[in-house]
């Protein structure tokens, strides 16, 4: 198989583009250098293509089942390389020194990660939920929940869950119902049904933390009411937990994942007791959801990156195919006779390349960056620097969680097509690519959520200061821009764009009808997500402007592709919103 | 499930829109009446959902695989279905009487067909190919083929295929490499291998009749030197002919049709004889291609429609899924302890429910246009009327392919984002749709493909006669709709886009240089599509104006959705094609 990922593009992206050395001037990151960060990148890459990218067809194949005994099975490739990746230590990477953890940047724990994610994106979400649980529960566990469930989850011999959803509850967290009644030891009884539990149950770890939304008594209604526990597979002592895995479901993709309906406390492993698995307060009650969001955040981060990961595998394996295959000719040589040429000759298969390159490419770069802003809010120099950080990131993450999900997914679609019959088969890679991406669209808020996250809370929240602020940093891309001949178009292209957006966010709004503002949200999501991946664009040409040779003039032509073909897709959008059309509030039900 | 198509939709389209029973005055279908249509119609109808439907999930799990003794093993279900539906006699429909058929108009075979492709798309394939194949044949065979070959397909005793891929050559049949050697007895003998043969081999009928492209001596290079032969499974004397089955490709959906590696004359069935598979010369020695395109005009409609039932199929599923799963509240709703709502009810859903409306009614619209434009051309008064349809279903092919292979299965997409989690889950129908549909933009000539042909030669045949046609023949509809205040709005957009695409078009050949003028080909075909089918929902409207009710508000509501949502998009298509943009002609593959 072709190479999922660009060592080359990282690179690019981190030292030349985001500097991600300058971190380590930062306290936190004093004890590290480019040469820790290459290092923890070489192992990556190779370790996802030693033990990952072997087992990637192979556990799409084999789906897990639950044995005759009541356990999962997972392929054996699979089992083995989790366990290399467990051993190797590397979900430690940005955890502090003081839970044994290695400290590293987030920007290089996520561009480690996205090795593995593009190598196995099924396999990949054990130690994505697991960091994404330990992160949560570093915040806002007491240090003696830190010693019982972090650390061993810090060195890989626990596993962790978010569980959220429930089967009359996807995307509406206010209709949580299941339950936590206080045992009067200090623990609570949990007891209900969680449905879309990815990493739910299985035998890869000694035990597995699962992260439960419930609803304690006293609460309020709706997400006010929630609060969070620490419900494991195990106690503490080793006994059982009366978690029942109720059913395993069949996916289209990310089929090694094991997703799963999850009873808790419905007595299977606890019938003489009083009912409800045994569940730890995490934090206070009823705040549950507010840190689960802290987390959010980071994990919305992960999600772009999956995507993105599986549009750039897709990328890598159509690129790699066009340049061997031949077939047909150029449109103006009629002569049979001739040889066929690469593809890749092909102006439309060049089209279906760049279109790729340029959804992929920008998609890391701002998943990259993201993650950048999440280590200079960790380590802002004062509460002003980091809360500016923080509003920047509030804005950006429903874009960076849905738009690789729509776009990389696009490029997925696109990576078959370049493949013709040969994309469509499971003989090659790129049809599975297509199938795991399909997934990204939907959990952590499927699409329209984000929609409404973006135009209902995001760019109104302290006044419109989220916005404004969006708007500013792009400004000073652009002001940079203006000074470069060779960037100066695309910048004069990108501001004014920006301006409309303002201006029509404003327009919305000034309506004062939220129903008529949120009508159109999703179409707000995806042209400020095309503005700012075009940014992200103009952000690439800079830093490589003036150099030479092919790897930057790919750059080039891929922002050139993004500006001009990509770019003005968002006019019509904001046409529409502008407009404030309301077709999709004045259809009926009855009328479809 | 969900009913995959719409009886009401088809009524309108057929008798309110269309008036096909106004065919029955043609003496070709003068024993036909709205009454035989309807019982075809009702029969289809029953018999997909009683035949086909069941099958379904069934022949996706159980992929078809070789069995020890070399035969092709299907599911009992898929089998016996196929059985039922050749009993009912439906793959005569619209075949001559003189050849055993009913000869019903193409329009109401395709409104038949349609039930089928939605209830099952995999399993509808058998039949499609069969049909197209005899249609080939009924036109160029002998009379003595006729009797051998296309009578026992009518009957459905024997089944039929299309050999043109090659492992070297997809789109490219100029390099097609099978040959065929006369042996001196009128009959030739085949050597070669042919490549994503669907239905290329099972046990469901007595016979197969593969249509095999071959080059026999003494023709040009390329697709000059092309010849058309039978090549059937059996001998007319019952002996094996020299085809082996050398594998099966596995795919990511329409697993239920047998896709074939062939091998023809490797000596498999013959190993004593002089080398090759015997077949049988279609009409004279190197015209075989002309042959096979004259049928590719139905076929790529046949396609046309597999992809809108598709769509359908997932609108449909996805529509009563929203109408009774509850969650959230409406924007405005702020009180949790409120009931949650279905989610129609939000405004995004509504959304993901009208494009899929939108498009999914709007090809049907148009394929349906198409196959009475094939009827029309059949029954033509005199040479000149129907050069002039001949002319126009030339132009719409291309779009007729491509376009619900595009935006069809982005309704299946959306289908998925309605359900959610469930959507991506094997348990519900709507990710096979999507897998299913996936194959359709590639096989029956690729997406690009489409757009070479229709930039490249449709458009601009006859002079540019083609694309006047096409103008003046939406140019109708607009004035008609000029005088319906409803419809003048969308007339007076649409028209000033069909202007605007005439002048792009000479634009863009006013270049001169047609390696520039088709570097955006594949953009042409989406804009133009998109005018296509912003004509049809214009028609639509038309036909459902001053008629009142849900159903004629949901034409209404969809026809907006089209002209606000869609139609817009091609603004900035027509802006990229107006600057001859150089992007993919000018970048190198060393930049990628």
């Amino acid at each position: 198989m072709a190479t999922p990922m660009s060592r080359r593009d990282l690179e690019f992206l981190l030292y030349e583009w985001l500097d991600v050395e300058a971190l380590t001037s930062r306290d936190r990151f004093a004890a590290h250098s480019r040469d820790t960060f290459d290092a923890v990148l070489e192992l990556s890459a190779d370790l996802a293509m030693k033990c990952f990218a072997p087992a990637n067809k192979i556990g799409d194949a084999n789906e897990p089942y639950i044995g005759d005994d009541g356990k999962v099975v997972l392929p054996d490739e699979v089992v083995s390389g989790l366990a290399e990746f467990r051993k190797a230590g590397l979900i430690a990477a940005s955890f502090d020194e003081e839970l044994g953890g290695m400290q590293l940047p987030t920007v290089i724990r996520q561009a480690s990660a996205v090795w593995f994610q593009a190598a196995n994106a099924a396999m990949s979400s054990y130690n994505f939920l697991t960091v994404g649980n330990a992160n949560l529960l570093a915040e806002y566990a007491t240090p003696e929940q830190r010693d019982t469930w972090v650390r061993p989850l810090v060195e890989g011999r626990f596993s962790g869950t978010m569980c959220l959803s429930e089967p009359q509850a996807g995307s509406s967290l206010a209709d949580v119902t299941t339950k936590a009644e206080p045992a009067g030891d200090g623990t609570y009884r949990i007891t209900g049904t969680k449905m879309w539990i990815s990493a739910g149950d299985h035998e890869l770890t000694e035990n597995i933390v699962h992260l439960v939304l419930a609803k304690a008594p006293g609460g309020g209604p709706g997400v006010k009411g929630i609060s969070l526990f620490i419900v494991p597979k195990f106690l503490p002592d080793g006994t059982r937990n009366d978690i029942a895995l109720v059913g395993l479901n069949h996916k289209m993709g990310n089929r090694a994942t094991t997703n799963c309906l999850l009873n808790f406390g419905d007595g299977t492993f606890s019938p003489d007791s009083a009912p409800g698995a045994v569940g730890y307060l995490v934090g206070e009650e009823h705040r549950g959801l507010s840190y689960m969001f802290h987390m959010m955040n980071e994990a919305r981060i992960g999600v772009g990156f999956l995507a993105t990961a599986l549009g750039y595998a897709g990328y890598q394996a159509s690129l790699e195919y066009a340049k061997v295959r031949t077939q047909g000719r150029p449109v103006d040589q009629k002569d049979p006779s001739t040889k066929p040429v690469p593809i890749i000759e092909h102006a439309d298969v060049r089209r279906m390349l760049l279109a790729q390159k340029s959804y992929v490419e920008g998609a890391l770069a701002f998943e990259l960056y993201c993650s950048v802003l999440v280590d200079q809010a960790a380590t802002a120099a004062d509460a002003e620097e980091r809360a500016r950080i923080d509003l920047l990131l509030e804005v950006l993450t429903p874009i960076a969680k849905s738009w690789p999900s729509q776009w990389c997914l696009e490029a997925n679609s696109l990576a078959i097509q370049v493949l013709g019959g040969y994309g469509y088969t499971r003989e090659f890679d790129v049809e599975q690519y297509y199938r795991d991406n399909r997934l990204n669209p939907i959990h952590e808020g499927a699409h329209g959520i984000h929609g409404l996250d973006l135009l209902g809370r995001k760019v109104i929240m302290q006044g419109g200061a989220g916005l404004a602020l969006l708007a500013e940093t792009i400004g000073a891309t652009v002001g940079r821009a203006l000074e470069v001949p060779a960037a100066a178009g695309y910048a004069d292209a990108l501001q004014s764009i920006v301006d409309r957006l303002v201006k029509v966010t404003a327009h919305i709004w000034s309506s004062g009808d939220p129903k008529l503002a949120l009508a159109n949200a999703t179409l707000y999501l995806e042209a400020t997500g095309h503005i700012v991946i075009a940014w992200m664009w103009l952000e690439q040409l800079l830093a490589a402007d003036g150099r030479s040779g092919d790897f930057y003039d790919g750059k080039r032509a891929a922002a050139q592709y993004f500006f001009r073909y990509e770019l003005p897709k968002t006019g019509p959008q904001l046409d529409l919103l502008t407009a404030l059309d309301r077709t999709t509030l004045d259809v009926e039900p009855s009328w479809f």
